[in-house]
């Protein structure tokens, strides 16, 4: 009999300390007793998420935690993107993250369209189906002003620039091919035609008259990034020969876990930000434990608070995490991980390269009388991102001696 | 001047904690001052014997903890217990573990005998010298049940199956070819004559009769597992400088440690089980030290408490090794290393993937203040098995300087 695991990831839960939480961390200074009660009879420790101080993606960084050295399976951010959009790719496609801005005159006055999403969904959907020379646009709404983009066509290629220059009060980049060959050329020149009719499209699109009679800037620009060909990988599966399942709201989240082949639920709530329904969340990935080994088990919000540099929100919902999702995992899983993918401190407002607090809890464990924290006088775990599947498998007793 | 160092595997030496120990593992449990007086003035920390997680198999550990990476130097098991056994291997060969083991009527009664060893040498000796068309089997009891077989002869392959169904009420397994050439099928053609054969052999041997004439189950099957093909690597001197010896009892660690080039000591009363000669071997790790710098010093009744799933005897056992070992050793030696090859919880009753503690005690240590124990404040190493060597060569001086 083997048992079951939940992989609990609190995006970007790594973080420094703040005077006015007492010289603690969000992490420190939260009120957390179920998290404690798991430290007092489990292993802590410390986890580089890809190795030590480098900075992790989202993308990278949950790649690494599953087991796949980035290095050679991150291909870029559209890849992961179109997959938890829930896209079914084919092997000649390029695919991109998406965002709708609002640019006036031609230049970007908001790359997030006031970050609203009203419409939005709808918006893509007018993008859907462009054709341009023989290259047909797949486009589709993920969460807020995001989406995907996929290119469907022969010789296409994803050595092209980026358009999206990353701040406003600038115009659109030109698409660029970023090495010589007619595939890259070609599809640089089939960005640079989609820019142009999508701004054509969602100048004269109802939708769009609608946000603005709303008081909501209009979403008339597409902006691409992270162009990525369609690749596979060998499965977490084969690999490991256990079953995981995503729990997730982040497209991006489910992407990564549908390319290393995790069964990836739909949970209607989860919608990957501060206002995600934590208890639908705890209830899928409980009934997700029925058909696999492991639950991967994603939360964003943390990562959100420390991008607005909100070190008393990050600890209200680290709190809040501990109230409505932790003792729901204690009671229905025999092995309980608690982690981040990154540290995102709130005094940085980006990722860090910095370790996250690691929990192992439940079978097989060891009391080491650490505490899940980043500072930790007992820990026992110092560990890189791609050990951890393993540390999972052995407690809960389904990864295979190696040798006799 | 160089120092002498020892180091001392502890077979199985990780555990979890147990109740009926007040709370604590067999190590933290077991009385032992000498151990807590290295401690005192030593480094200590933790080491995962191949990586987080990774159960190592006893084989696939000690070429690890040798510096040597299992994933490139493993090539079977029969491969090393050949070496072990004190067999001259060659190109050509393909070497098993062997079993003897008793059948009634075709089916698997004990897959050991009864695991009594009275009459086995001369068993093995029975099997010895078979030929089957143009290949020789050469047949060596090692300990209780146990021993080598090999094939000698042309056109020989290590891609067959096991026959060793590893239970009992079953038949033997019919040995398959595992890649479509002729030499797995000449491979698996001749193991499968050799079962019939010593099938034949063993049912009419005059051992046998004596085995039953004792009450002991005959000896009337041999199973053999683990086909390898001779392999050799870079000496462990020629990468390191240090002449190394070994004193174990179990032909597996022998095997191991002679497959990298270490001197390997014959130590009468050396048995690798409980009752082992523990003053014997001190002798023999004392003696070594002339002609060595790093003694490997391996004692395996720890594992067998584990598998056993005697938490009691494994205390006790540690007890007495700190009794009738340590002191000689920190008499006698520079530096003192004391580990363990992975760990064998007792409530696991097999190897497991959890780190083992680390001692590292003599010339050129610092005092870290922290405990030889699975939980640890003070813990100041945290490494893998592959950089033991390294540790130990830096602190008796033999390391050189990378780069200037």
């Amino acid at each position: 009999m083997t048992y079951k695991a939940v992989l609990l990831i609190l995006d970007g839960l790594g973080d420094f300390q703040y005077k006015k939480l007492g010289g603690k961390t969000p992490l420190e200074a939260a009120k957390t007793k179920n998290l404690d009660l798991m430290s007092k009879s489990g292993e802590t420790g410390f986890m580089f998420p890809i190795a030590p101080g480098i900075i992790p993606g989202s993308d990278t960084a949950h790649l690494s935690i599953f087991g796949y050295d980035p290095h050679k399976y991150y291909f870029g951010r559209g890849l992961y993107e179109a997959l938890g959009a829930g896209l079914e790719l084919q092997e000649q496609d390029v695919a991109f993250r998406a965002n709708l801005a609002t640019i006036e005159n031609n230049l970007i006055v908001d790359r997030r369209a006031g970050r609203k999403s009203d419409f939005m969904p709808s918006l893509f959907e007018e993008l859907n189906g462009i054709t341009i020379e023989d290259v047909t646009v797949i486009a589709k709404h993920t969460s807020e002003h995001r989406g995907v983009v996929v290119l469907r066509g022969p010789g296409l290629s994803d050595k092209i620039s980026d358009v999206d220059p990353h701040k406003t009060g600038v115009p659109i980049n030109y698409c660029q091919p970023l090495e010589d060959s007619e595939e890259a050329r070609k599809t640089a020149r089939i960005v640079n035609q989609l820019m142009h009719t999508a701004n054509e499209i969602l100048e004269r699109s109802k939708n769009n008259a609608l946000r603005k009679s709303h008081g909501l800037l209009p979403a008339n620009a597409l902006l691409i990034r992270g162009a990525a060909r369609y690749h596979t990988c060998e499965s977490i599966f084969d690999k490991t020969s256990a079953r995981f399942s995503c729990v997730a709201g982040g497209a991006l989240y489910k992407g990564v876990a549908k390319f290393v082949g995790m069964n990836v639920l739909e949970v209607p709530g989860a919608t990957g930000d501060k206002f995600t329904n934590l208890k639908a969340k705890l209830e899928a990935a409980i009934k997700a434990k029925e058909n696999s080994d492991v639950v991967f088990l994603h939360i964003k919000a943390t990562d959100s608070f420390g991008h607005d540099g909100d070190f008393l929100g990050k600890k209200r919902f680290i709190e809040k995490v501990d109230r409505e999702v932790i003792p729901g995992l204690m009671r229905n899983f025999d092995v309980v991980v608690v982690t981040g993918d990154h540290s995102t401190p709130c005094v940085r407002k980006e990722h860090s390269g910095d370790q996250v607090p690691l929990l192992v809890w439940g079978k097989n464990c060891r009391a080491d009388k650490g505490v899940f924290s980043e500072t930790n006088p007992n820990a026992t775990l110092f560990i890189r991102g791609q050990d951890l599947i393993n540390i999972i498998l052995n407690k809960i007793e389904i990864l295979k001696k190696y040798g006799e």
